[in-house]
């Protein structure tokens, strides 16, 4: 058992500032109540410990007593990203089976559910009272969150109270945590990067300064003012922020200790660029299989082990897979996973407590992971996972579309954008095929480019050799 | 499982300063191969996995490196208090079982055991191989300290590794920890107050300075080095600091963070002092149960809440048993222990999962805890525990004596002193009984005063009323 995270934070630490959004503060006392408020008003609604709650929403101060309000009431939280399409969406609360889902706004989408509440219709009404648990299991299951895997299909992944908590305090035990610790968020609320932040504040009764959008020229703006102590990001966004400071001709105050990026190595020329502004960054390696972090490098290693995701925190563990140098990372620990819900329920994603990334690496002699390609020749496009295969199958459902092959290209910007590699059963044009597939998944998984070929590169047994597929538009 | 701590912090910090010891100082790294050298000596003396090491020795760098060895042996770890006598020596040794005994010199004590080995015996043989375990069960048992309690009859609290790296965490998450983190020991190893120091570092990847002796004059000389940032001891001991910066006119630098202090209230008198020499006075409540601290007072808070222990570390609960507002302090939470060893095996200190430590105390209605009356008439004398029970059994035994009662006296210097109340059988003179005690209990539990008395207060089941026994002389 755990304590209740947020009755304990505002018992320990009442007066100190829990949330800042848009000038606004909340302390844990503060934010505690209108959590406690917001769960007997869900009560009434018909909402009870135990059920699951699907979330659409933006961040704002708004969302954040919404998630702790119902982890309060005892429900399981499966967290939508807002940026999916309507079918996408369908298929993860249709999957979960999610009891509710409460959106922030009623006009956003169409999407259909029985139980469909906006935060404004439980928050007119009155509250019914209900017990508050002041202990909660570790085995718990406190957020629920889709991820795609080699097959394409999103599974939901279970994190359990235990793995946030494990999480947090070995994070604790790398990064350092002090009373005074601000957390700048500016990555989504649904997403384990950003969710994480919320549950490292009540552990640590830490700050989270929350914007809904990530604004290169609003965070530096804030972190200047000297109160923000770290944040989280990916390689695009600190590419940014670099820029601005340059722009300035400006550096970051010492205050600031903390920049951790995730969703791939960060360039050299962004690393040299950060050293020059004062920007510590911390390269993070992780997932939502393993509640954020697994491993992360120090700032003084960056340009040493350039190109490394450092070595792993207290309590979690990596090895590779294979008898070769290089082979597939393999996490274990606290923090991963126990498994999936829904239509993969009875996938057991550990073999002998060993989480198979599906992610190719090794590890060099001092201890540091280098990740060298991400599973399942995941496309990652500005911090967001595009798994090729998801996007292949939104392709072959045109009737006009006899095989398809997704891979990612280099992008300045972006990192890595898809492009599309598509053979034909009847004439087709590019147009047609772009119009529906933003019918079919999210805007940022859209190929760049479409490129019709005769055949698809396969091995001898027939599988789709993506790491091919460039070949044919190079060659 | 929990990874195996020194060898996953010599991984990840390898050249970090985890030992510093009269000018010498350790790595992790070094630290680490050092420990496990002498787990294979160890290993070669017929020492095995699993098997239960009692240690005598004082405080220094070699035996840092014996507790480490003997735990990546995999053995528990019977902590033998120095100062205690050959007679109550004996009896923990016969009640633990303990398959070696390990003391730092063998001319030091006659202490019987088939498998005594000195420091010096281990080291000059070769070191025999053994399988390094990579992860440690949760459930593993790191330390027995022995503890005396309502009876007198001391018993073997097991203390787990997750009682450990709860208690680390939970500590880190109040306090904060830094990667320049650096504790100055001068409590005993044998103690959990200094025990849980070698935890934390390992856990924190933190300095441990240790002295063998607390000596008031070289601990703020080092202190006023500047590389220091915290530090455990007891009133009595931060009262001589305090002297000795009052001596040269000095306060401690901002480096210095943590001023840990256990057994007992500080007085208003000493705490105004420390602020006035910048000592941040944090006050703790806790015991070898609870693998030492389970509330902490924050510093600001000393002076508005005088008197008051704080509140509890995050994964600690605390209650008040009883239908008033003062009752037996009840603990809850994963760093307390599950139990005893030995002739107390069966007795369980829990009662649905809360340890009561017949302690007397309230919490206040902001959550403070307030400990009124430390368990059984503890005295507490310059942070030593002294149970009366056991003094006066010591008494009991010789042959002129009828029966004793013994009570501590508040004291100037260390607190509390115990003092004993003897009705006689026949003749016996003071210096006769302060001579037999000398042979039964270790010097700082011996009574500083004998009083002769007709007989002792008792109620009306015939309980010994020790609240009573100051009035017999007061009067």
């Amino acid at each position: 058992m755990y304590p209740n995270l947020l009755l304990k934070r505002a018992s320990l630490t009442p007066n100190r500032i829990a949330l800042r959004f848009e000038g606004k503060e909340w302390t844990f006392a503060q934010l505690n109540e209108d959590a406690i408020l917001f769960a007997k008003k869900l009560h009434s609604k018909g909402v009870s410990p135990g059920m699951r709650v699907a979330i659409l929403a933006s961040s704002n101060a708004k969302l954040v007593v919404v998630l702790h309000g119902c982890m309060q009431l005892g429900c399981e939280l499966v967290m939508l990203n807002e940026r999916l399409t309507e079918e996408e969406l369908s298929y993860q609360l249709q999957d979960s089976k999610a009891d509710f889902l409460l959106v922030d706004s009623l006009d956003k989408r169409n999407l259909a559910h029985e139980n469909l509440l906006s935060f404004a219709d439980v928050e007119c009404i009155e509250g019914n009272s209900f017990q508050i648990e002041k202990e909660w299991s570790k085995d718990r299951t406190i957020t629920i969150m889709y991820t795609s895997g080699t097959t394409g299909k999103p599974k939901g992944v279970r994190q359990s109270l235990d793995n946030h908590v494990m999480s947090a305090t070995g994070s604790a035990l790398n990064l350092g945590v002090q009373p005074n610790d601000s957390w700048l968020c500016t990555v989504p609320l649904f997403h384990i990067s950003g969710f994480s932040i919320l549950m490292r504040s009540v552990l640590y009764g830490m700050t989270v300064s929350l914007h809904t959008k990530f604004d290169a020229e609003k965070a530096v703006e804030e972190i200047l003012g000297g109160k923000v102590t770290g944040m989280s990001l990916v390689a695009v966004m600190l590419e940014r922020i670099i820029t601005v400071l340059e722009e300035k001709g400006l550096a970051f105050p010492n205050t600031f200790q903390s920049m951790l990026v995730g969703g791939g190595p960060v360039p050299l020329n962004y690393l040299e660029r950060a050293i020059k502004r004062k920007i510590p960054v911390l390269q993070t390696y992780g997932m939502t299989e393993t509640a954020s972090q697994t491993t992360t490098l120090s700032t003084e290693d960056a340009i040493r082990k350039l190109g490394s995701s450092g070595k792993p925190l207290f309590f979690a563990e990596v090895s590779i897979d294979g008898e070769e140098e290089i082979g597939e990372i393999c996490i274990k620990g606290p923090h991963v996973t126990k498994g999936y819900i829904g239509a993969s329920e009875s996938k057991n994603p550990l073999v002998d407590g060993w989480l198979h990334t599906g992610d190719i690496g090794y590890i060099d002699d001092e201890g540091y992971l280098y990740v060298l390609d991400r599973r399942s020749d995941l496309i990652i496009s500005g911090g967001e996972n595009i798994y090729p295969a998801e996007v292949e199958q939104a392709l072959t459902k045109h009737p006009g579309v006899r095989e398809a092959g997704v891979a990612g290209k280099l992008d300045n910007k972006w990192g890595q954008v898809p492009i599309a590699f598509v053979v034909l059963k009847e004439n087709v044009t590019e147009d047609e095929l772009k119009k529906f597939m933003k019918t079919q998944i999210a805007s940022y998984k859209q190929p760049v480019h479409y490129f019709f070929v005769d055949q698809l590169p396969r091995n001898a047994s027939n599988k789709l050799m993506r790491r091919d597929l460039l070949k044919l538009v190079i060659e």
